[in-house]
Parts: structure tokens; sequence; C-alpha cells
């Protein structure tokens, strides 16, 4: 890390820097210049808080020349994390469909979408129990009861289960569940990611839609830190002036992020946007970009199910999307798992 | 709520929209035009959830004319929201001072900062137990032993005590704390805002930093409308393109925020920029914008408390810029509590 | 459009609202409700300005029904246009390829370029003669001269010529130049735009970097207004909150783009992350979204051109990403011109 | 200059990059670490492009030591700039208020308006004569008939003129203006900038609505590297995600910017905001900010001028408002100008 100092900085607080840089066990290395002085700190310093060094009035500015990521880091662990699980391989190659209803219904409902999607091939089965809603007034889910749902559908058909928590306090009831999932509003509910990272089911991490690249990975690594390795992050879309979609979806980071990290990265096209329409087009785009896979919402009756189903394809849909995907994932390193 | 619907709409879809909107208990007026068709829905549209409206290919553009939040709205209770804990009134034309150090320490100098910021006008001492870090390698606070130390903070020298709650787990720690903060990060953790409207204690509801002011009076509402009439916004800087502040003051927000409700509008001026030097600008633009209120961070030794002191200002600068605030208020409808 | 008027309005202002829009040659319609009254206008509204309404006190919304723009709209020309310069054709099912340097430099330079991206299936040589340069320390390009050299490598290599224009007083020089095009930085000059109109050369029109989707068809509005209507938009890269890329890439703007106007869209990668890797998965996922094009920059020896060569690819890469394009364009509506 | 190159870093590559360095007549010191070398540029960086720099491969990050800017850099001229202009004077400790309507709609109008503000205390005269319009349907102001108006206004009146000019081919039409304005949309119009920079009228530069405070003061370098040294700053708000305001107004910057420059900044709360409600707030909020200055729309009557009437407060209002600020400014070490 380097910090520059301003000349004639007021010399009790830098003093007072240099101590309190020394007691986190790093050394210094000065650089004097005319009208500024370039202080290199060495170790580890991803214990280092940048903002609050940022704030020092004798302090110019910082470069960080390490992430302060660690375990999520690319550079410690050069191989692509591949997680396994229920049968399936996520990353390192294998290209992951995740599909199912924005919300869970009835036992009719998602055991259906859940044959249905299966047969379009996804690997995996999505639907919402805990919804996140803006409004206190909107349905809020069916809670456990659609927790007990998605079990049966995965009984059915033998598609594992990616649903999401909203609350440490829900975590017993994801027992049966096979991917807990971690929404953007709690990106960076740092309680229940340390939570999260105490147990042993792999995590499926949204970005926030105001998280910039480096908090979406210090996210993740406050998972991987508490000792779960498996971590799966998805991006959904940043939050910018453009309102014509709900949020603008950031295919760019899919490549670097890739490089910044070794975990696998999919998209979910379908609430960056909101609209069904663009599923298919930003669905291959994603694929082309480079991602390790789709989470995408499908519904069986899309016109019928208005509380959930506008932003969702049909698995007729889905399975023309299939083929055009394989299509392209020809011209990645990536195919579609089996 | 009005709704633009496209001629040439797909039928079965409108007829699903019409059904949908009629099981919500709405009315339906209908003007059409050459290419478009105007729906009226009227009655009570908070339930709506217009992303699902604008998702729908038949749909073109919404436009609510009543606000989604109904408790929040000033249209339903014109009067100021005075909230009164302590024996201090918040809101209602007093302006209301709470300061203290970022993080709890220790005894020595929670009580030391107490007495200082009493002593220079403070209605409220802050102090972080719980700290939301980036960083699972940062220092995460005190905790519960933090807690106990504002407590004890309050009992020397009669302050009442605001903190940070980061997880509904720990409500049962807050019982002696006088005002619960929901942090930056927490303002969409639904579960929390769940918890904290199903109790009596008054919410100090910091804005979301990519949060517009819709969402942030929705999550406002959600404490409402568990029954919890006491809540206290603060705006404390909205993510931009800027590098050059952490975050960007919308102080824009504060006139257009006490139109829309009758809470009580607060200004954090040091977490936005993460600058001290900025910390008086800032608060005397906030009283002249028509804040109800500061929370500001007050140390005793930024030099030495280098871990959370860089964006605080000393007692001695806090007391100076008490004086200043009163003569800005003076142009206002505000007086500075006593 | 429609207006929503607050109940209990000042009625002299009312009163002055109706004249205005009435002397606009609108008719209006009234619908009045409990708390509000909402006002439909009638006839041609292109020419009302939404911010002098939304600013209005009595006026609590806006949504317009039609688009503000018209010639721009596919509501009204809903086949492609395709523009047909120098024996391409753009637009319409043809994928373009536009490839250069950034900057002119030299005879030899600008001549091996164009005949290295002929070669590997480029359709249009770019390479930047006046040069917008955030610092006036900056080069800023070899001006009336690199254009001279542009035209020397037409010559020799038989490919047309794309290049930026910075000020109305330039358009002489631009006499030989096949395709004109406007920065981000100009997209919302409107008295260049107005130029550019009144005459027939086509336009490659960057979208601003914080120019709405809105925004930038209203600036293709202003040219075909003018009676210009070969307009090519080009998505470049939106400025968002997330400091990793110079850049954020809006790919979801091109089925979107698209579905609002018959205008040819296509994608600057290189621009958008300023990183060379970024180019290739980026202009896969561009073809894979449906863009009618890519504007890419190429180098012969990017090692050596440091002064713009480090967001180029060389000829070799570009060779190779025209074939995996293809694959990818397989599954679109779109295929490489030839 | 620093930047971090990264290890095993393509040779050739780096060779060529030091080769680059050393023409442009900076001295490299190198320092070897683990993972990376950090290499220090010493010299004047001015010219050197960090963009280019940070699209290298080899390269990891960039970090200034020293400004991009020169002229504008408070570093090498402490002293606040004054600007005498007219019998006025803008900068250093004089606060400075600018009035007048949006259009010149009339010689009635603009000096019954002239006169108006200039008894309710302005300084100088505002008004509209080229207005840049996002629509090429709406009225683009009375052009060069405009500028006359505002002549006469002034002769009438004594008080000197402030107009927008939007392209470089109008310059001549500004022989009787006393201040040129630039407006937010042509922040980075270079060619014009190159051109105001040749003449010695003061520019009063309005910051691009997406425009970072490091590119708006170079921009203001462009001006001033070109000989006029007279430029005014002018903070008018930022394009962010709320949507409730047009534009968030940035009143951190004013400190900020007060720091690194040397240039008076003033604000101009009419046009962030577009509410005429919201100018009293926020004007009192940017001069409690440390803003040197006010340009503010008044309008003799608002409510029949509907075309640009709606944000602009009356005389009336801003006569009180004056009061109101000498007031705030008292806390200052501003003083209005008589």
């Amino acid at each position: 890390m380097i910090l520059i100092i301003k000349n004639g900085a007021d010399a009790r607080q830098y003093e007072k820097l240099t101590e309190w840089i020394e007691e986190l066990g790093l050394k210094i290395h000065l650089s004097k210049g005319e009208s500024t002085t370039v202080m290199g700190l060495v170790g580890d310093t991803s214990r280092v808080d940048t903002d609050v060094l940022r704030s020092l009035d004798i302090v110019k500015d910082i470069l960080r020349v390490s992430e302060p990521y660690k375990k999520v880091n690319r550079k410690f662990r050069p191989d692509d994390t591949v997680i396994e699980v229920a049968g399936q391989r996520i990353g390192g190659g294998n290209f992951t469909l995740i599909a199912g209803p924005c919300s869970v219904e009835s036992e009719k409902q998602i055991i259906e979408v859940a044959e249905a999607v299966k047969k379009a091939g996804a690997h995996f089965l999505r639907g919402g129990a805990f919804k996140p809603r803006t409004s206190p007034y909107s349905f809020q889910g069916l809670g456990a009861d659609g927790l007990k749902l998605l079990i049966k559908a995965k009984a059915a058909t033998g598609l594992a289960v990616v649903t999401e928590i909203m609350d440490s306090s829900q975590l017993d009831l994801f027992a049966d569940v096979d991917i807990i999932q971690v929404g953007a509003r709690n990106m960076q509910n740092f309680e229940l990611l340390k939570k999260l990272g105490a147990q042993a089911k792999p995590v499926l991490l949204k970005r926030g839609f105001a998280a910039t690249i480096e908090e979406w990975l210090m996210s993740a690594e406050y998972v991987m830190s508490g000792g779960n390795e498996n971590v799966i992050l998805c991006e959904r879309g940043i939050r910018t002036f453009e309102p014509y979609t709900r949020n603008t979806l950031d295919l760019s980071a899919i490549p670097l992020v890739k490089e910044l990290t070794h975990l696998p990265v999919i998209v979910d096209p379908s609430h960056a946007s909101g609209l069904a329409r663009l599923v298919e087009p930003m669905s291959l785009a994603s694929a082309a970009a480079g991602a390790d896979g789709l989470i995408i919402e499908v519904h069986n009756d899309p016109a019928r199910a208005l509380c959930d189903g506008a932003q969702s394809i049909t698995p007729d849909k889905l399975a023309a999307l299939v083929k055009k995907l394989d299509v392209v994932l020809g011209v990645t390193d990536k195919r579609r798992g089996l």
C-alpha cells in the first residue's frame, strides 16, 4: 500500500500515523519528493482500513498495491474453484443453468415448473419462498411453507434447489436446501455473511446494486474467511441514471471478476432489466462474455401468474435459448454440464 | 395509478391483467387513444407492485398518482411528528444534535467524549458498538461490551444513547439504548425493519447509499406499518461517479423529504465525505437547507484514535460549530433544543 | 401526455397552464379524482418541454404517452433503416466492422493498419485526426493533416473512412470522409448536430457517457429533423460508480434501442473499458445482444504506439475475433457483410 | 506519478513503457517488491495520459501525486483569484449574485426583470439568448436578437450581463456581453474552450452533469492555458440515480473545489432541481457551504411565463432571500458585494 503524505503535514498526526502503522505489524519505506512524501507500507495490509487513512488531513491519496481480499483472490489460487453440489459441478469450464419461478406459489406450480425447466436443460431449480419486497404491503412469499414445497419439487424431479435467505434467524429452515442465495439488498448484511461462512452449504452471492466489484469480492471474503469456500458470485445489474431499465447489467464485470477471483461467476438476466423479452439477448451476451452460468426466471404460465411472471420466460423459450447458448458457448472455454 | 397500454396488445395478457387488478379490489377507468389506451386504477394501490406491471409486454409505462407509502405520508398527517425520548423532542421545530465517537473503545474514552459533547451542546450521545466493516479483517467493534460502556456513559452524563444494530438477533442487547440506528447497508434488511416495527424504541433510519427517496420512505413505512411510529430519517450521502468524496451528500433531499413526510430528517455530515474538514461547512449547509438535526462524529483525540478518528472533529470544534449553527438556524423555522 | 394536477392548486397557475397548452394546439381531457386531477394532452406533444411542466407547483407528475422523437421512432417507420455508403450497407441484417487506430500518426502507420484490418475483415477504417483530450497538455491529434492521411489510406486500400469532428467550423475539412463521427462529449452539442443535419454524410453518433437512451435518441432526432436521415447510433459505455472500468458498457441498451428506433446501433468495446483484453469478450457479447456492428481500435504495434495503442488489439486478434463473431451471429438475425 | 507494475510483465511492453516515459522528459525511480514493482515518475507529469497507462496490461494501477492541472491549482497560486468586471469583484471574499430570467423574451420583459433583480440586490443580469434544448422541436431562444435585448437592459439598468454561448462561431456576437457562460453540456467542448481561452472576457464554466471535479478543473485549465485567467466555476447539479430531482446538487464540491483551486466557485440552485421552491433552501445551503455566489433564475411573472418561468422565483422572493443570505454569510468569510 502506498500513501502520499503532504509535505508540511502536522508533525503529531504524522507521528501517530506511523505508530499506528507499526502497531499493525507493517514496515514503512519512505521516499521524499519536493511537495509530497511517498510512504510504502510493506506487509499484510488486508486489515488496513483505507477510508480511515484517506480521511487524514496529512494524507493526500492512497493506492493499494495488493487487493484487500485473500481467499477470494486468484493470485493465491490460480485454478478455478469447482463447486460440487448434488451431483453438479459449478465453475471450471462448466456452464450451469438455474431456472424456476420468481415465487413458489403452490405444490402443483413448483413441481410443474421444475419438471419443465429440467426438461429444457436446467441443472438447478430456483424459487423464492422469502421475498424481499420494497413495500410492506406487497406479498412477502410463502416463507417456511414455500421452502417445503421446493423440497417436494426436488424430491419429484431430482433437481437440487437454490433459494434466498433474508435473515440469519431463518438458517435452520434451510437444512434441505442445496444452495443458499443472498440477495442484492443483503450483500453487506455482514452478520448474515458470517453465519453463512460458519456452515457448509454453497452460497450464491448476488452483487448489491450499488456495490463495486471490490466490495462484492470483500463480501465473498466474509463467507470464505469463516471457512466456507463454496461461493458463487452473481451479477444482476447495477443502479445507474438510466431510467429505461430497472438496473443496468454490467457484463464487463464478468471477464474482470474472473481475472480477480477463482470463484464461479453467473448472471441473472431476468432481474436486471425486469423485462422478459431481454432475457434471451442478455443470456446469450452473458455466455459470450464468459459467464459460468445463468439464473433465469421461468414460469409455466406467465400471463396467469401476474404477480411474478412478467419478467419470466416460458419453458419453451428456455429450451430454445439453451440451443442458442450451446452455439455461443462454442467460442468460449465453457460447456453446458449434463 | 395510471397504466399506458399498448394498442394491439395480446388479448389474453390484457384479460389476465384486468382480472388481477380487479382481484386487488381496484376499479378500472379506460380511455382509448389512437395508439395507446390509458387505464386508470382507482382504489388503494399501495399493494400494487409496479415492477411487475412495468415488466408486462402490453404495458408501455406506469405513473403512480398516489404515493405507495401511507403512514409516512404527510398528506395523511400534515403536522410534523415530534418524537419524545429521554426528555428530548426531535422534529417539529427542534434542532437536535447527536454527537460522539465512531466506535466505543473504552469506558474512559466514551465517558470523556460524552462529557465533552454534552458541554458543547449535544442532546444525544452516539457511538458504535457493532461496526459494519467492508472487510472481515477490520475491527468489528466491541459488540455487547460496547453497548454496556455506552450505558455507563449515559449514567455518568445523562445523555441518552443512539447506536447501531446490525442483526435482528441483537435486539435484546439494546434494552437500555434510547434510539436504535439502522445503518445505510441495512436500510432494506426488511426482516430487521419488521422487528424494529414490532417494538417501541425510536429508530434512526439511515438512507442506503443507493436508495431513492421513495425506497427510503418505504423502509420507514415498514417500521411504521409494524406499529412503531417513531422513525427519524437520516441522509448520509449517496453513491455517485465522483471519486473525490466517499459519497455525495444529497442536501436537496432535505426540503423534498420534508414535503413528502411528517417524520424528522437529520443529516450525517461526517460519513458522507469521510473528511473532518468538511463537517463544519456541510453541517451549516444542512441546517440552512432545513434539516431537523445532525449526527456528528466527535473524538477527544482524533490524532491518537486513528482507527476511527479521522473523520471526527474535536469537542472544541463542535462548540464553535454550535454557535454558527444558531446563527444559521435563525433564518429557518428550527431552534436548537436545550 | 398525462399530467397529474394537485387538487387545491393555485387557480391562476392552473388557468395559465391550460392557456399555454391550448396555445400549443393541444386538446385537454380532464378526469377528476379525490386528491388529484388527471389531465390528458391530446395532439402533437413533441414540442412540450416536460421539464417546464414538471417544475410547476401545481403539477405532481408527468407521463409521456408518446415518445418525444418522431423521425427516429420505429413506430412511424417499422423497417430497419439501411445506410448505404461507399458500397457498404449498414443496418437491416448487416453486421458492420469498423476498425483502425485510435489516432492517425503517419502515412505509413495508417496505410499499414488499413491494409491489416481490411484483410482481417473490416468494412471501414477508423482513425482519430481531431482528438478530444481531457487535458490541454495532451496530444490533440494531427488535425487536418490527419484527415489527409486517412484519405490516402482510403485511396490505397479502398476502405471508406470514419473519423471524429469536434467543432462545426471543421466541417469543410470532412469533404472526403465517408462517415462523420460525433464523440460522446459532443452528443449534446446541438449547434454541431444541426449543421450535420443540414448535410448529407452519414453521422455516427456516440452516446454521451451520462446520456439517457431518450436523450441519445433526441440528439439523433436533431440530425434527422435537419434532413439527414443517415444516423448510426453507437453505445460506448456510461458513467457509473464502478471505478474498475473507465465506463460501464450498457449492453441492455442494444435490444431496447432497437425496439425504439429503426436506426442501426453499433458498439465500441474499446473505449468503454479502456482495456484491450476486454475487447474480445465484449465484442462477442455485443453481437449476441443484437448489435448491428462494432467499432474497434486496432493497432499494428500496440507495444510501440503507447500513446494510443493500449486499448487496441492487433490485426491478428481482430482476425481471430471475426471468426468467433461469425459463430455468434449465427444465433442472431445479422450476418457480417462482405 | 506512481505506477504499480505487475511482476512477470511482458518485457517488451515494459521496455516500450520506459522509453515512452523517458521521451516525455520524466525520470523513473524503481522499487521492487515481491509481487509488484512500484515505479515513480518524476518531473512534469501533466502531459501524461493516465488512461493510456491504465490500459496497459503490465500496469496494475496508477496514482497521481501531483494534480494534472497547473494554472488552476491553488498550490501554485495560494491567494483567491479576484475577477474584476464592470465594476464588480468576483471571488476573494465577495459574494456575487447573478439573477435574471431563463430566456430573454422581449425588451419589456428583460428590462423589467433587470430593474427588479437590481433592486433586490443582484450584481449581474443573466438571461438566455441561445438555449440548449434536448428537443429540436423546443424553442431555441431568440439568438442574436436576444443578445441585443440583454445589452439594452444593461444600458437601461447598468447591470452587467452574463449569457450562454453554444458554439465557437457565435463568439463575435458576444462583443458587448460581460461574462460568457459555458453550459454543462459544453463543458468538454474543447474547441470552444480553446477559443474562449484566446480572448479576454471572463468565462462562467458550468460543471458538466457527469463531470468529476478533476475533469471540471481540467476544462478550466483549457481556458487558462490559452491565456484567459478569468474563469468562474459554477456547480449546477450532477446526474445520479435519484429520479425525484432533475439533478443532485453536489454542495460538498464547494469546499473541496475551493481547496484545489484559487478560482471563484458559485452555485446555480435553479437548474439543479428544476423546482422554484427549492431555490431558497439550496441558496442558503450554498452560502453556508462556502460558495462565492449564486446564479438564480428570476422572473417577473412566473405564472404567465410558463415556457421558462417554472423554476424561477419572483423578485420579491429574491429580495427576501438576500436578507437571509446576509445572515448566513455572517458565519463565513464572504460578504455580499455592493
